[in-house]
């Protein structure tokens, strides 16, 4: 490996987290709620960190599969590391492997928390929480574009043989342009639901910090009970929509920016995407109407659909306790908790592309049966997807299932019950936020060790970069000089 | 398809069944338990069923594929479907549902039971249920060798790939020999394990029960409180031990008896085997006794050992009801659940070799990030295995899922705890018998609703057959004429 490449993108990486704590540090300057010497302490030894790394010449400058690899795996535990420093350094997290956690499912998106008491934070801290899932959320865009489709692995490897928007072609002329359409869709989106939030009755602060989280799908919010907070249906179905907008594949906003419209509802992994959704929130609403949860049909479609949405999505936002819900509802929500978003999304889980040509694979392993002379390829929006390509992704199911049932083991060690054991871990691996029981939408995961807390946080980042970046980091032939 | 091939195997399958009952027929007629008149009722009815089938003359005399698939799917819900009949006419089992999942239950080799007085039934009754696993054990066996090494699919090809033993080579010349070798393999160490257990003071009749589940790895015992009754620390050990070499693919026992010792230990599949059954056995005590459930080595080493290989091999029965052990060894216990027995064995699950092919898929993964120009490929046992073997296998990994999913959204509409939910699916799609809480080893499925009940025996025989087949018979290709 080269890790002269290595280190200076790390440096580069932390000057990037540097910037981005402007945003916080001018917050807490606004407010004097006493959090602003964390934020310029933490910004003083993330320079004192990253430029040193910056100034490091290296000989080739190219990034080849194995540098992209380690650059995003020890990216986000970089960021992870120096982001918890605020937390800590406030006193608003005594304990430092909280803070880290706190800091790990921000970046990730994932909006798990160890905080018992969220209102009552400073302005600074508060923001910074949500900021990170904008920052992470932003962070997973640029990997679509940058460092992934290069690499032919996984669901990046599926956008690019699908997608012909702005993502693909030859990556790095194409690089910058890219990059820009995307976050002015990021950007734009963002600040239209701070506007329709403020429409609906919410501060400037809390439209901010609510779209924040949103369009990064992380679901960190500053109130105690989220956004059942407002107990408002209009701010309800805002998030409900935006939610589902930003578990969509972004490149798509591309061709409905350029008016094509035709190519957007073609799409086949937005329409398994929107058909999920439906069935799901159709099916529970059933369920809780024929149980006299609710009673009005109304009422059932608003906290429905909005748990569906940002379970499926992966933001883990909450209006209703589905803890509270029958079993067949919650089941429900554990399944699409795996499902995820779409690729190219800001979505964690297994992504719905991946299902897509999970079933492809199987469809052809069926027709092999009754034919066996036949030859069959697996196709996705009407282009082939080659072999190795479709062998990577089901291979994915099998080392998602291992690392599942890794940290159900470690967290198993807690000796809680069975539910808040596996749930912890489908709510951490696929960046959802909360699971069933303990964990649940009104739960924290205060309770847990340090040993299970930053096994968490490792989950949390596995998920996040779907899990080969880390891993690859365990095989000692990635670090052997080139 | 060759529909009138296919009803005439059914039709041989059928009248095997009715020689099969001749075991229990004649148990009853010994016992003189009033349970004479329902076998021999059962036995007119599947002849005249079996006998008309039998005379259908087919023009094309060869099963490809497709038809041995469907033999296969259709083969296992006929034999359990008629097999239910005795419970059913004796008036042991009143509910024909019942009755079905309890023959289900017994043909797959799963062991899960709606009794809730087991010691009570009829000799000839009793028999039958634990004779039901010896047979289906049997039907394993000969379909490794008859029908699936054709069909390209699944671990069966991974064992056409890996065996130079009896299994492989041209099918029909060589299936005689290969099935009666296979075959006195499973009737010898049957025997053997009866005169062992009668010399460690098993009545003959108990021992021979006990021998036909353990060797088809059922778990079903004519004991309310399963093999625990006998409280004899030697057999717990004996029952382990054969348990354990049960769950072994039988094939390689062939080398055994040429004495080629040498080409036994040097299976990877084996050894990762006997690895998993060793290290979970060993964690699991360092839990029970580091938590003060035992205090003894050996009393937690003689339960422990139990367990363990009674969950992996898929057996099912129970010494102790690690329903109250703490959570680590629970969740560990849930896990070796799916790893489940050896390709080419009696075991269920999702078998060592499947779990090995993954794990080679994923180092070429790695390799080829690492290495992108390289050209990597799957070996097992020093022998490559072709991508479509390894796609195949992958694929399995993404259906199974599916599959598993699919049942706990039924089971759920039950309303029992998340536990009973996932744990009972567990158990009966990977043929295991118990799962935790209300199926825990010391619980049963009587709770459950009639849809439950059939959604149960579909998994186990979907568990069986290794998914394909059934889902197989789905699709309106298949039953399209030649």
């Amino acid at each position: 490996m080269n890790l002269r490449i290595v280190l200076r993108s790390l440096g580069m990486l932390l000057v990037c987290e540097c910037i981005t704590l402007f945003v916080p540090t001018l917050t807490a300057l606004f407010y004097q709620d006493g959090d602003l010497s964390s934020f310029l302490l933490t910004m003083l030894i993330i320079l004192a960190c990253g430029v040193p790394l910056l100034l490091i010449k290296p000989k080739d400058q190219n990034i080849y599969p194995k540098e992209g690899f380690a650059i995003v795996a020890i990216g986000w535990l970089l960021i992870s590391f120096f982001g918890a420093f605020p937390f800590y350094f406030s006193g608003a997290i005594p304990s430092f492997v909280d803070a880290f956690f706190e800091s790990s499912s921000g970046f990730t998106t994932t909006g798990s928390t160890i905080l018992t008491e969220i209102a009552s934070l400073p302005h600074g801290i508060a923001l910074w929480r949500c900021f990170t899932h904008w920052v992470g959320g932003m962070g997973i865009l640029v990997l679509t574009i940058a460092l992934l489709p290069s690499m032919g692995m996984g669901s990046m490897q599926v956008m690019k043989a699908e997608s012909p928007g702005p993502i693909v072609g030859k990556i790095v002329p194409k690089l910058a342009t890219s990059a820009k359409i995307l976050y002015c869709i990021y950007l734009g989106l963002t600040l239209l639901e701070v506007v329709l939030l403020m429409l609906a009755g919410m501060s400037f602060y809390d439209a901010l910090l609510h779209s924040f989280s949103t369009l990064g799908t992380g679901g960190f919010s500053n109130k105690n009970i989220s956004v059942g907070y407002y107990d408002s249906a209009l701010i309800d179905g805002i998030i409900t929509v935006f939610m589902i907008l930003s578990g969509i594949n972004f490149s798509l906003y591309y061709f409905v920016l350029k008016g094509n419209l035709k190519n957007f509802w073609k799409d086949q992994e937005l329409r398994l995407y929107l058909f999920i959704l439906s069935t799901a929130t159709l099916l529970i609403m059933i369920n809780l109407l024929t149980t006299g949860y609710y009673t009005s049909v109304g009422t059932a479609f608003r906290y429905t659909s909005f748990q569906v949405a940002s379970v499926m999505t992966t933001t883990g936002y909450a209006t209703a306790d589905y803890n509270l819900w029958p079993m067949f509802s919650k089941i429900l929500l554990l399944l699409i908790m795996f499902a995820g978003g779409c690729a190219g999304s800001t979505g964690g889980g297994i992504k719905i592309s991946r299902i897509l040509i999970g079933f492809r694979s199987l469809s052809c392993s069926f027709k092999r049966i009754i034919h066996p002379n036949g030859c069959y390829v697996v196709r996705l929006n009407g282009k082939k997807v080659d072999s190795q390509t479709v062998l990577s992704v089901t291979t994915y199911f099998f080392v998602y299932m291992l690392v599942f049932f890794t940290g159900v083991l470690i967290i198993s060690i807690n000796n809680f019950d069975a539910a808040t054991t596996i749930t912890s871990v489908i709510a951490t691996l696929n960046n959802i936020g909360p699971g069933i029981e303990m964990v649940g939408p009104m739960g924290n995961f205060s309770a847990f060790s340090d040993l299970s807390k930053l096994t968490f946080s490792m989950l949390m980042i596995i998920g996040r970069v779907e899990i080969y970046p880390i891993l690859l980091l365990m095989i000692p032939e990635l670090w052997k000089k080139n």
